[in-house]
């Protein structure tokens, strides 16, 4: 049974405020352990990814080989039911419509002083791409995080993921496949993420780490971040659903409890103007838990950090909405359009009682990967901007550098700077 | 005397990939300290910030206060010298146009099923700006943090600087005032960033904290990160400069030392096809070091860091460029135009022999922070786009549920989850 708030209580704010700054993950101290193995790579390649794989996903490289053959992607694809491939198909090309949208123009401009000035963009050369295995090994992810480098113009996407007593998930080779990854390769943990960011006789490096994984391969991206960049480090996922009384707490229900199977330390949360509604959907919850496969799961995550709170109307609860900066933000409400401009904080909003966030996840065209823990006040989803980079241009001619030399020698003084001024000033025999 | 690399020897790729290996900084652990700064900040306030400023800043705060006055700034405006406040307008005015250019639209569209899908852009609500004391507490860099901000919507702007011996550069706070910068407080350090990340009876939190900083300030802000966004953490200074024989070695030179001044760490390289070329240079170096006010900085950063890359010509010297991936990169030669396009890698292109670099610190209107350390490969110099983040929008109605739910539904029951599933199911009676 989750806990609820009550808006009109008077020690709210406090409870809310607690209720915000609640962490939901122990975090690991996997450091010296994930130096290690960085440290292994780095000195012995191909070598230790045969030692690695051995010692924690049970499988012998050196039977297997390193890199996943054409041949096993072919028979994946083959294998594979028909109407999933074409459900990966669909995701595929809405992904890579909507993302399309998202590449920036270049701008070359000149100005009033006949000075020009630019911004190019350019895609990131190389990217690796991690998959986890076993459970959370989603082809949806692969997608996801694939399908925008692709549009962005990434010419090689390098593929890891562990194959733990050598089982490897076909569906998340045919998604590679579909998105138009380059390679892959059946390693995983922090060997993997090493071996993206410094190479090894059989993996090339890349340029930059993208993708999901346990303690040990946030860590590995963090201690490589430099050597290559990376994406942000997800934390478990979290749904806001603001519903109103006209809803069917079945549905609502089915909302929370979507987002609560993925993790027991995920966090769903249902924000009302309705008490009795509340209550009804507590009980759909308990219903449907009870029909759950991953029931244990879910009803952990809702124990522990599902939360109902209760508002006076939704317009006074749209600070609370803005504080939470949920991953995930539904608006099973009547207007969802009327409160839309004001949210400010949110990873995705989806409007209206016919948009669960299940569609995002899949089908919708835009991308799940989403800032988590509240980073929405200041980070964005994963787009096809995490795959290019912008390139400041500028020209001058001795009229321009003569109108604005000066000021820049004046700014190069100023701060102590001499052989800045100079630069300047000896281009203008000043 | 800066090392020589021949494109022409034989040897000369192991040479070149162990000169990009080379590390300009030693890594200084200083975590242990942080950290039980940021935890006397978090227990202790504004209390720890009058300690630790009278401990490191040599500063009594509660003689001072921690807020900086406005009558200081005033004060500080009126007694600046009229040109350097011309200068700084000038730097304003032109970094804002340039930076009014990067604001993306928002997206909001319907797709030919009928979803409607977008991407809509929101400021962050508060932004900490870290500005060092001493000789690098630079005005420019004050109005490249925060002209941006300002440009992006960012309601509150705090800054940062620490007093050391109760001394303030009086022109970062004219700059703070240009930019429209909301707060100021004199601290500085760990502690300064532990205060904009958790808040003290006198800083209110902040979202998102950016500038410059010792190893310390460095330190802090990838440990606050999480809790409030940061930008990236840079390394020390470099440029490229690509040069044919048609310059002035003295132009040149000054451009190389230009950059060596500001850090021993700091890297000059230049790139030529000419050997008598590169011999000039040099010696104009040396001369030139003989009446620079910083010369001792500048002479070990060309010692220990500086490089003369000899190539066959500039067409074939591309992928050295691209992977040299410079903060700084001029091109000094007579097409630059034509070398553009195949240019990758680089934070910012300064094309001509009438564009120096410094142009580029201070009035060119572009943005001076940029990626460092070969980063370029992956990331972007600071933009509106580092303070704004970005919302997907997805609404449904029943005949897109439709259509697009059954591929949902294949794909959740693939991926093995149920809940998934029937989020989506139970709203078609499925």
């Amino acid at each position: 049974m989750a806990q609820t708030l009550r808006q009109s209580d008077p020690d709210f704010e406090a409870k809310f405020a607690a209720f915000l700054a609640g962490k939901r993950e122990a975090s690991e101290d996997v450091d010296r352990a994930v130096r290690e193995i960085i440290d292994g790579v780095r000195k012995n390649g191909d070598k230790a990814l045969i030692d690695y794989s051995r010692r924690f996903d049970r499988i012998d490289l050196e039977k297997t080989g390193i890199a996943v053959t054409e041949a096993e992607i072919d028979a994946a694809v083959a294998a594979a039911p028909q109407e999933t491939v074409q459900a990966l198909e669909l995701a595929r090309d809405r992904i890579r419509a909507h993302h399309e949208r998202q590449m920036p123009v270049d701008d070359r401009y000149t100005d009033p002083l006949g000075v020009e000035l630019g911004s190019r963009w350019t895609a990131v050369e190389s990217v690796g791409l991690y998959v986890p295995g076993g459970t959370a090994s989603y082809p949806s992810s692969v997608l996801m995080n694939a399908v925008p480098a692709k549009v962005a113009g990434v010419e090689r996407i390098v593929m890891v993921v562990p194959s733990p007593d050598g089982v490897l998930n076909p569906l998340v080779l045919v998604a590679a496949r579909l998105a138009g990854v380059s390679e892959i390769y059946r390693v995983g943990g922090a060997q993997a993420v090493a071996a993206l960011a410094f190479g090894t006789q059989t993996i090339a490096s890349v340029v930059k780490i993208v993708g999901p994984g346990n303690a040990y391969v946030a860590a590995a991206k963090r201690l490589v971040f430099g050597t290559v960049g990376i994406d942000m480090i997800a934390g478990p996922s979290e749904v806001l659903v603001v519903a109103d009384r006209d809803n069917d707490p079945d549905w609502i229900a089915a909302d929370l409890l979507a987002q609560a199977e993925h993790d027991t330390a995920a966090q769903s949360i249902l924000m009302t103007d309705d008490e009795d509604f509340a209550r009804s959907v507590e009980e759909a919850v308990e219903r449907q838990l009870r029909t759950l496969p991953r029931a244990a799961t879910a009803a952990a995550s809702w124990r522990d950090f599902g939360a109902v709170i209760l508002v006076k109307d939704f317009e006074t609860a749209l600070p609370l909405i803005n504080r939470i900066a949920a991953e995930h933000l539904e608006l099973a409400i009547a207007d969802p359009e009327a409160l839309l401009p004001k949210i400010r904080n949110a990873g995705a909003i989806f409007l209206g009682k016919y948009t669960p966030e299940v569609i995002g996840d899949y089908v919708g065209g835009s991308n799940h990967v989403l800032p988590t823990a509240r980073s929405a006040r200041f980070s964005s989803g994963l787009s096809v901007l995490d795959y290019i980079k912008r390139t400041s241009i500028l020209k001058l001619g001795p009229d321009q550098l003569r109108a604005l030399g000066p000021a820049a020698i004046a700014l190069a003084r100023a701060e102590g700077l001499d052989a800045h001024g100079r630069s300047v000033a000896i281009r203008l025999n000043l």
